[in-house]
């Protein structure tokens, strides 16, 4: 149990845990923070679903009643429960009535019948009083229906808090409902002079532990990982989550003209037998997915399919796959996310063709110089920094001993 | 004035604006934590000399009795008072007497006559109870002696206090007395891909207003700029430092081979007639250097010499200016800090050669890409990640718009 107070005119909030809750009056800009806990907490949870829910979005709530939390509650998995319902069941669980309480989640609650029937009706039913909302249904058909059928039955709806925190933890829900196109993060593995790998080539390894815990972690989070077919070549890698419990995300290599080789990991890891990948369903979300041009040959097109990997014929810009084609087409296969490891090459195709949201760039603190090594943008590049592609910084610092920096394209949609 | 207090069992510290001084009673972690904020206040009165007490070590001091400061002094100009006089004096003029107060001074008071009498005498004579030391004098024939001197006449003697803070403000001066070589910062600024142009070469300007205006305090604040020939000759830059009131460093050329063009805004800006560059005895200390290779040509170094400019003969390192050597002479010259502003294969010399004590990288939130396009580290390079020079994040975060990160070589001797 908390009790919540402020200290004279500082801006900080104090939590201080009391023998047993007491009500107390709050002045209102402290009931305001002490929203932003409750929804900050209700974040934390969403998270507890991440590579599991998709293409639904990550959704935690909890029930906050006389000032203590009486349950707390997520999405764990697509096709089950919304989080309304499990902060619901979970606080009858531990005895407690959520009638009356206030129900913190960061999306708004649906107000349709889809997998499992609305949350509006289960809230109201609940006795809930009030419902504080992080960001609306980015859905532009269905945004404000769940809070207009709360107030109609008498529920007072707060919304936008956290909001900018609860758009970015559904950065890649929002972005694919919006335009049906997989939400692109490209991940890069850089010293502090920029290089990928030595000018020998060597790349192992550059950033610490850390940083390269956190690529399993992508990999859970997102549905599926892209490289160039180079990287097949040179590196062979498997492009799994090694991370306990995760899930592996799909493949997909940009491979214009069918270069991969038949025993590379990546086509011998497809365990289909020859010429049935579509005959167990639950397979075909996790086919490797070859992008090639609209010229690749036909043969060998087969052949591929034949070990059990779906090639996805793009149109052709500049000899190569047109990036802007084949994110429409994996849009349409409903991938919602990309996680890029690409080489210098491929992340420059994807920056000229603007189909980056995102960009994560573990920094290791070292410096491997050498003219010829290589960059994690490589191609023509820009010819003046004027025309460079501006990016904002949503954060820096150090993580373990690497710096690491998300950031966002300037006029990102999303 | 100011009251201290402990809140609780909080490790924050409250300073609270009273109506009077008073007397109070601080648990010992508070009266450490109160030795730290009077410290911080020292430190930073001794960076308003940054720039003009070289080769003098920065120092703050102030004065606090029953809780209030009644004195703040700094070192403002080599050859003039240090320190410690400023603060008794500024506290007379204030009408308080020093005598039964506390001083808090970044470095050790010297005990031995200079230019000025010793410090320690000062002290005593003044009835100060207490001094509080932030580092003590990095020269191991004096370190020590201050504070002994102090002791024997009865006053409390403190060290250590902000140790880190204190070792950081005055690294060139730590540096420069304990290896007679100056201190070497690398600046560079780069894109979020890491180059320091676009292909074509374009690099104005890459990055923020707000990292542009620091290379003038850093220019400010190094004794010496360091280029090599080759951006004078691609930029035909002026090196000074165009910040209100700041002091233009002393040029450094890195110029194996006296390639240097006699119209170069460096070599038409020394202003002085020919023949007679060292008849103002003011101006050697301004004189610009180009430092060439032992086989570099004489009559070009003599036609040089005659426009003004000093000509410094190295040792050869594959056919380049040894560095190592050039910072030995340097040194003995007097110089203790350059601010390194070279391109990739001048930085790439210098880490190779380790000279580097400290590395400022402003980061700008663009992506210029580019196979070509140059890095701020180029030469040949390290041949894998295990041999990379590691570096220690000392500071990131973002300044401006851009990202800046400080970092020192893992193994530097400052």
């Amino acid at each position: 149990m908390f009790r919540v107070f402020c200290l004279g005119n500082t801006d900080s909030l104090y939590l201080q845990k009391l023998p047993n809750g007491r009500d107390e009056r709050m002045c209102e800009r402290t009931a305001a923070k002490l929203d932003e806990t409750f929804m900050a907490r209700a974040i934390e949870l969403a998270r507890r679903g991440e590579g599991k829910t998709a293409p639904n979005p990550l959704v935690g709530a909890i029930l906050v009643k006389n000032g203590c939390v009486i349950g707390e509650g997520w999405h764990e998995c697509f096709g089950q429960a919304h989080a309304e319902v499990n902060v619901i069941r979970n606080a009858k669980k531990n005895h407690k009535d959520p009638s009356g309480s206030t129900l913190y989640v960061n999306l708004e609650p649906c107000c349709h019948y889809g997998k499992t029937p609305p949350c509006t009706e289960l809230i109201i039913k609940s006795g809930i009083i009030r419902v504080v909302i992080g960001i609306m249904d980015p859905n532009p058909l269905v945004a404000g229906r769940g809070t207009e059928a709360l107030r109609r039955a008498g529920i007072t709806v707060a919304s936008g808090v956290l909001e900018e925190d609860c758009r970015r933890l559904n950065e890649i829900f929002i972005h694919f409902i919006t335009t049906k196109r997989p939400f692109v993060t490209i991940k890069a593995a850089v010293s502090l002079d920029g290089k990928t790998a030595a000018y020998t080539g060597a790349s192992k390894w550059i950033t610490g532990e850390h940083s390269r815990r956190e690529v399993q972690l992508l990999r859970n989070s997102h549905t599926a990982v892209m490289v160039g077919v180079n990287t097949v070549l040179a590196d062979d890698p498997e492009l799994t989550c090694r991370m306990p419990g995760g899930r592996s995300p799909r493949k997909i290599i940009l491979d214009s003209h069918l270069r991969i080789p038949k025993t590379s990991k990546i086509m011998t890891g497809l365990g289909s037998s020859p010429g049935s990948p579509l005959e167990k369903p639950s397979c075909k979300d996790e086919q490797t997915i070859l992008a090639c041009s609209e010229d690749a040959d036909t043969r060998t097109a087969k052949e591929l399919e034949a070990l059990g990997a779906m090639v996805l014929r793009c149109k052709s810009k500049e000899g190569r796959v047109d990036l802007d084609d084949l994110m429409n087409q994996l849009g349409a296969l409903g991938i919602d996310s990309i996680l890029l490891e690409g080489g210098g090459t491929v992340n420059a195709a994807a920056f000229s063709q603007g189909i980056v949201n995102k960009l994560l760039l573990h920094m290791a603190p070292k410096i491997l110089g050498g003219a010829s090594a290589k960059t994690f943008v490589e191609g023509l590049g820009v010819p003046s920094p004027d025309c460079a592609q501006q990016f904002r910084i949503q954060d820096v610092g150090l993580y373990g001993e690497d710096i690491r920096i998300t950031a966002y394209p300037s006029e990102a949609t999303s």
